[in-house]
């Protein structure tokens, strides 16, 4: 048996430690920054993927598949865009002995892939909104330190593009685009901020970017995902235009939302314990695992009982793993609690004689018995009280993280996301973030009551900033 | 209204008109043989994907996902697996303005990035067989011409690889594998041969080859599969050893099974009509279309009555789609008929008042009334029904297009698949080759009983070769 970290000594420790232990990850494949996803945290991300696709479908959206890569010349039709991803891109240069009339590149993000199709796509305004998506990897050459799920440079992305006749409806689409968040972020447990990215940190091209940031147990946030404004200013390079009721040729206005792998990773840090990961009811690749007691002389009685048991929570509805592995219970606890697997059942001899079930739950470690015909009742109430009670250990933990700092020194001292009053000028701006070695994460999309004054240049203003070190 | 191509008078015209118009995939993306997946295809596709995650599951494999990116030196290791791959890869030279020290390629299959991890992942004979899978994109710089589905550059791709403890072990696995395959190939309503492929044919790298092949309607055979006994070929190179049970190290036998997107070109091509595609059940993005016919005064009834039609179909469990736009029912009927969809419902006043619907059949174009209590009964009869004729057409099609030439000239005027006596000898079978202008498939798995002599130097032979043109 590995050491246990202890996640609040070492949050960083125990996020690689445990993500190796689970079996999410292996990080042994040897070109740097490219992980192997093994089947259970495939698994994860796969259930992920499918809560997407439920939105994605609630919401009318289209999946489509564009190719993985883009022409030079079709990258670098968008000024900001190319000088944002520019130094990170991978360039196919050659195929076999032969080199490329035009060097190829692997998408960072699909923009630049799509857009000339898009052109192609929209023809009048009785089309529109055109809503697509798209389920892929994209590549980033990361420069900083790379960690699993939440910096790699191959990385299993969301991203949805869509095309609007003006920018109101574009503004819908987004305000869609955040109750598509709430709801996977509630599936997920997870607290987070929307915020609006300053100036200086939108994503290269948009008019606005909209960060949606969640805090892990370290201090540090991490950003879950990414809803961007993007107004007409890639329909203008890649003259994407229709045809309005007048019958004249107007720009699109477009939006996307991305999210990424990093969803993994928060899951991971927010929730896990010093035994190892507390998965979501939602996404977990099992929620209920059976561990047989074996009593001698009727261990077959106790196995066949296992399996019927099985059986009745599978037909229930519920992922569900037997477990009839030649070694301990005890062991099996052990392995079952690293992957956090919210939901454990125990059948031994007593609990058959008293026709009970032992039932444990991975959050609260809490064991009870529970008679055997209140047992899926018993499953439905405590899936829903286990994801309750993750994210509401998690919005407390945010809470207390979260300081409103009035000068700059109580800001540098603070551990966890801190609030200031800003004038609203990037001066400031990236002075604060020099001074205090954070990032101004922005600002809260929906107006927080504030008066007081910017912490460096002392102008009265409204503006609350979100500051905090970032992942 | 675009012309309707004939498909018995020029099947490839034919063919790429439907693609197209059946909304099933975007040529017009600017880098050469990298088709758009658009919405309709795509669903195609993924119900595919759906399938083979269900037999994987059933089969008990594990699903992981390996990086694209593969180093130079892993990929160089195994000798022959370089030489059949090596030409046709894409090279990534440089991330931003930098030079990489070593390059990395593209994956055109995952041999080379799965194995040396492989050998880190086996250990113990107890561990095995191990059985994975991945469904990802490859890339291979094909320069005969692209095809939509059937011939591109990136490669929607499924890929199982297993290790095992020897070569029995491997043969049970190729066994299975036999079975996943023939189960899928019965939803696709596909007939299909299973093919030995002479040595010079084989996988690079590989022991032994089977080859799947579907016989398109040009005449011209498509493989729609391989499976592959590797014996200990990679093991070697990558190292990839267990403890049997006297502790000895010992190499693994392995094996891999592929398929890709060609499964949505066999389809499209061997099911598909003058009027469009005609899609197998089991993959159909709508099993079931409704179309409302509008009559003056009832109108919002007739929709109403659609709805709950509509509904009663989806929790009946059925992929259905009501189709309201506002155009005439002849222009819907024309649309759904391009798009293959099985079943189509019509409701109308006549209908309402006689409480039926109008039930057609998209294989047999076949009208007729189903009293409303019987819907449900009638769709689900009627969906198996067209899955059988559409295996029998198709079966029928491949014998009557399959041939037992006795001379190379006989071989030479025959279109489909052609059977000859053959030595053995790769001398006269590459000659074979030469004369006919066709591809030797290879040998049936299972061995037909024959006795005559080699078409080529007559010699008396008891073996069978299948010949054919091949995509």
């Amino acid at each position: 048996m590995a050491k246990s970290m202890k996640k609040s000594e070492n949050f960083s420790e125990w996020y690689n430690d445990i993500t190796e232990r689970a079996n999410l990850s292996d990080k042994r494949y040897p070109v740097k920054g490219m992980n192997i996803w093994t089947p259970y945290g495939w698994k994860i991300m796969l259930n992920i993927d499918n809560i997407i696709r439920e939105e994605m479908d609630r919401t009318k959206h289209e999946e489509v598949c564009f190719p993985l890569l883009i022409s030079e010349d079709q990258f670098a039709k968008e000024a900001e865009h190319i000088k944002g991803f520019g130094d990170d891109v991978y360039w196919v240069t050659h195929t076999g002995k032969n080199l490329l009339d035009v060097r190829l590149l692997l998408r960072p993000t699909s923009e630049t892939a799509m857009y000339p199709i898009f052109a192609l796509w929209v023809r009048s305004h009785a089309e529109l909104p055109l809503k697509t998506f798209q389920i892929v990897n994209v590549f980033r050459y990361e420069t900083k330190q790379t960690r699993a799920f939440m910096r790699v440079r191959e990385i299993h992305f969301f991203e949805a593009h869509t095309c609007h006749t003006d920018f109101d409806d574009a503004e819908k689409q987004i305000a869609e685009d955040l109750d598509i968040m709430d709801t996977l972020a509630k599936k997920l447990c997870l607290p987070y901020l929307n915020l609006r990215r300053p100036e200086w940190d939108k994503f290269a091209g948009a008019y606005y970017t909209i960060g949606v940031d969640t805090l892990m147990p370290s201090g540090r946030t991490l950003q879950i995902g990414g809803i961007h404004q993007y107004k007409e200013n890639f329909a203008k390079p890649y003259e994407i235009t229709y045809e309005d009721e007048q019958g004249e040729h107007q720009y699109v206005h477009q939006t996307t939302y991305g999210m990424s792998e990093r969803l993994v990773g928060a899951v991971i840090g927010v929730h896990g314990d010093d035994l190892g990961l507390i998965l979501p009811p939602d996404i977990a690749p099992y929620q209920v695992v059976i561990v047989p007691i074996l009593a001698k002389g009727i261990q077959e009685r106790i196995i066949e009982e296992c399996r019927n048991l099985e059986n009745e929570v599978k037909n229930a509805g519920f992922r569900v793993f037997l477990d009839t592995r030649e070694i301990r219970p005890g062991s099996k606890y052990f392995d079952w609690e690293i992957r956090g697997v919210p939901l454990r059942l125990e059948l031994g001899q007593r609990d058959l004689e008293r026709n009970v079930v032992t039932f444990v739950r991975r959050d609260t470690g809490k064991k009870e018995e529970i008679e055997r015909s209140k047992l899926i009742t018993q499953i439905t109430d405590s899936l829903r009280l286990i994801a309750e009670n993750l994210l509401e250990k998690a919005l407390s933990s945010q809470k207390k993280n979260t300081f409103l700092a009035k000068t700059l020194d109580d800001a540098k001292d603070a551990v966890g996301i801190v609030k200031i009053g800003w004038c609203g000028e990037e001066g400031c701006g990236t002075e604060i973030e020099e001074i205090t070695d954070m990032t101004v994460l922005g600002t809260p999309i929906e107006k927080e009551d504030f008066s007081g004054q910017c912490v460096l240049c002392g102008k009265t203003t409204d503006i609350v900033a979100y500051l905090a070190k970032t992942y």
